[in-house]
């Protein structure tokens, strides 16, 4: 029984499931045999190894801030659903290797904080941080406004302790940079999406904590110059480049309209703008001060139209509230059709040109909003509906316009989800978009390491092909 | 027939399969059926559909400069030798996105010119450059002496391109920064040493060029003051830090007596030392400033008791020849018993000092000479034996001290083998040093790809358990 496992009270059932059978969007709703609530790894396993004897799908939740429902079951009630939360401890910190160990259900801004209590970085940055969990973190493989210098949450981590579908604990756990002894499993587990496993822990890096930051807020033209200013401030500048977030002058129109105090920092609204940071060890004047070289060449060369560079934390702070003021933005304008892609960073101008041009053209008056983390090539493509258009028109209009985004995204050989997975919310269009020959791999894969389908059933493959390879 | 597929002369049997049957140490040697030398991604495919066929084992090999016998067919004869040194054209650079496109076989050289000529850099640097290839490379996850900053191979790519054991193309060859659409494929065939597919194409991340360096060789007490120096050079310099190096004083000792032209920058043979460098987009004298900066506190703390910085390329060129030196004073010395292995960097101290005693105990007069890459936690802790003792005894010694140091590898939950791989020389190791649940998911894994066991059969798991789960 798994109260036996757990106790009673981490057993819920009725009404006090409810917080975690909807995703925090409300777009999803599911239903569940139990929300049971494990305090340990060893819970976790006999949990497992109790839901493998019963045949009883799992569905594995952290923070529950999925933005493709990535976490929530679904509506026959069937699956267990199995929280992470009470999983909260920092584990360990280790200030010579700069390593820190956590429980998966510790929540990210958590580990920003031990990080900062001992002098150090946790690089990972989003706007669900006060929220989401490192477990939700890994199983999705994060990003966020620090890719561009630090990577994903993947190359943030250097080992994992994971529960198999039938209960056993592979303890991964090690804290080496170098280790080159047979196969990538940590790999195989980060970005599965609780569909291979259940992560519970992690040993995730380090860096020196940053002394000096920079902030610029600039107006280009479009995305070429864009590109063009950022290869400008990678020569000069390195890695101290740590963000470069691309909106479009739409986007930011939308932005000064809804969000309370969100600002321009610029004379006029430009057709698009760029959020940059630079930041280094020590010497913030130093830092402005190249910061300052770079904006004054290119604004010179006719490359930058506009720009300002935060004199303090407090217009730095100022300028980081436009970009993350869009999300808000976005829900208060309406429904968007959401497309997370990536291309190669060269791909870029084409495949927007021709993704505004192919949306217009379907449907006359639709409204893109893009920005993203342009030195990854990612791109957070929205659509908005046309002025006054009904909203069950403009429901029945989305999956047309999703296919035609994630079309264009094909054809530039990028990917219909850069950051925020496949969950339920993409998972019809990996039928349409993988190679059959990876969706063959990734069956393959599922049904070794799930034979019976049980684990976050629905999420990341179809059904026919999750289940096609037993 | 393989002479249809690739052509006559390149199908090569007998004497003229020599060099690619002994590994360039001339530790082990093997026979084949036949040498194969693709020229195309498509030749590749038919050969392997072909050996699928017949049964035939597939021995990949790239520039044939593995340290663990990975390359080197055993000695049945019964396999083909899949030669990719044909396939050896840059497909392209993109200075955009900042990538680079290669056949597998292109000499790593060849992908640093290339970087050049495009005013990029590609990290990844080793002593066998000159001739190890990219697939090599990709196959062993290889390391080298800019791990520290830019990571390994794995983390220096973004796309492959892999012909499958059945012949089928997984064309992965994406240049995307950002792709989380299923299961991380690519991360599966990095560092699997040709047993699970043969790697064809890869793309590779490019970075700016670094136009200014800084180098300082300096003396420290011991492991731990190394560590104390990087922490604070870090903390200082931030990823400026590309290179750190550790040379214990016995190691320095034998590269001085069989090194033409090494010559120690110090006052005299310090107890160990560190070869540090420093590298920046721009401004070499304000980098050599702060190398000289942090010289001067840590030698006023008394942390560093002597040390040189370059004054000039020359200069940091001849520290380097010191460190670059050690392979040939080892080989010039004689026969070495060699490990590399990875611990957490914090347990680095401890693991030197139990191993040193252990190793004494066992035999006393060896005389380990450890050297490697430091903020790794990576040691290439060698053993040579006692002065006078006979070949045949000291060859009787060696398993049982490699036994000794991987077990104080494993107490601190470190690797076996950091950079190297596992190919034959460690294959036995295995089975001892992973756990039973890591050894059954490796060779699910491998069931699953090369059902067979056909792929460069005797590498990386041992045969045992290879072929245990079919």
């Amino acid at each position: 029984m798994l109260v036996d496992i757990v106790g009673e009270r981490n057993v819920l059932l009725g009404e006090e499931q409810a917080p975690f059978l909807t995703d925090w969007l409300g777009k999803y709703r599911g239903s569940a045999l139990a929300v049971v609530r494990p305090g340990s790894v060893d819970e976790v396993s006999a949990v497992m190894a109790l839901c493998a004897e019963r045949d009883v799908p799992v569905v594995p939740q952290g923070g529950n801030t999925s933005l493709s429902g990535g976490a929530t079951p679904d509506r026959t009630g069937e699956a267990v659903l199995l929280s992470l939360a009470r999983m909260n401890r920092v584990r360990a910190v280790d200030t010579i290797g700069n390593t820190i160990t956590v429980d998966s259900g510790v929540v990210l801004a958590r580990v920003h904080e031990a990080a900062s209590a001992a002098d150090r970085f946790f690089p990972l940055s989003l706007g669900a941080e006060g929220s989401c969990t490192i477990g939700g973190n890994l199983a999705a493989n994060a990003g966020g406004v620090a890719v561009l210098r630090y990577g994903t949450m993947r190359e943030l981590t250097l080992g994992l302790e994971v529960v198999l579908s039938d209960g056993r604990v592979w303890d991964g756990l090690t804290a080496l940079r170098k280790d080159n002894t047979g196969y990538a499993l940590r790999d195989l587990f980060i970005g599965s999406e609780g569909t291979l496993g259940v992560i519970t822990g992690a040993v995730l890096k380090l860096f020196p904590a940053p002394r000096a930051r920079a902030t610029a807020f600039v107006a280009v033209q479009d995305v070429d110059a864009a590109l063009a200013l950022l290869s400008t401030v990678r020569a000069r500048c390195g890695d101290r480049l740590t963000a470069f977030e691309y909106m479009t002058g739409d986007t930011l129109a939308l932005i000064l309209k809804h969000v309370s105090g969100a600002r321009l920092p610029l004379a006029s609204l430009p057709p698009a703008a760029v959020l940059m940071e630079l930041s280094d060890t020590d010497d913030e004047a130093a830092l402005i001060g190249r910061l300052e070289d770079v904006l004054a060449s290119t604004i010179e060369s006719g490359l930058v139209l506009d720009g300002a560079i935060a004199q303090d934390g407090t217009q730095s702070k100022a300028f980081w509230r436009i970009r993350e003021g869009v999300s808000e933005a976005l829900v208060r304008e309406g429904m968007a059709a959401k497309h997370d892609v990536s291309v190669p960073t060269a791909a870029l101008s084409e495949f927007v040109a021709l993704a505004d041009a192919g949306v217009k053209a379907a449907l006359p008056g639709v409204r893109p909003i893009v920005f993203g983390h342009l030195g990854d090539g990612n791109l957070h493509y929205n659509l908005l509906p046309p002025v006054g258009l009904d909203q069950g028109q403009w429901t029945a209009e989305m999956p047309a316009l999703t296919r035609l985004v994630h079309d264009e995204t094909r054809r530039q050989r990028g990917s219909i989800s850069a950051e925020h997975g496949i969950g339920q919310l993409r998972v019809s269009e990996m039928g349409r978009c993988k190679s059959p020959i990876e969706l063959d791999l990734m069956a393959s894969i599922k049904a070794l390491l799930d034979p019976r389908g049980r684990l976050n059933p629905g999420k990341l493959l179809p059904d026919t092909i999750a289940r096609g390879a037993n």
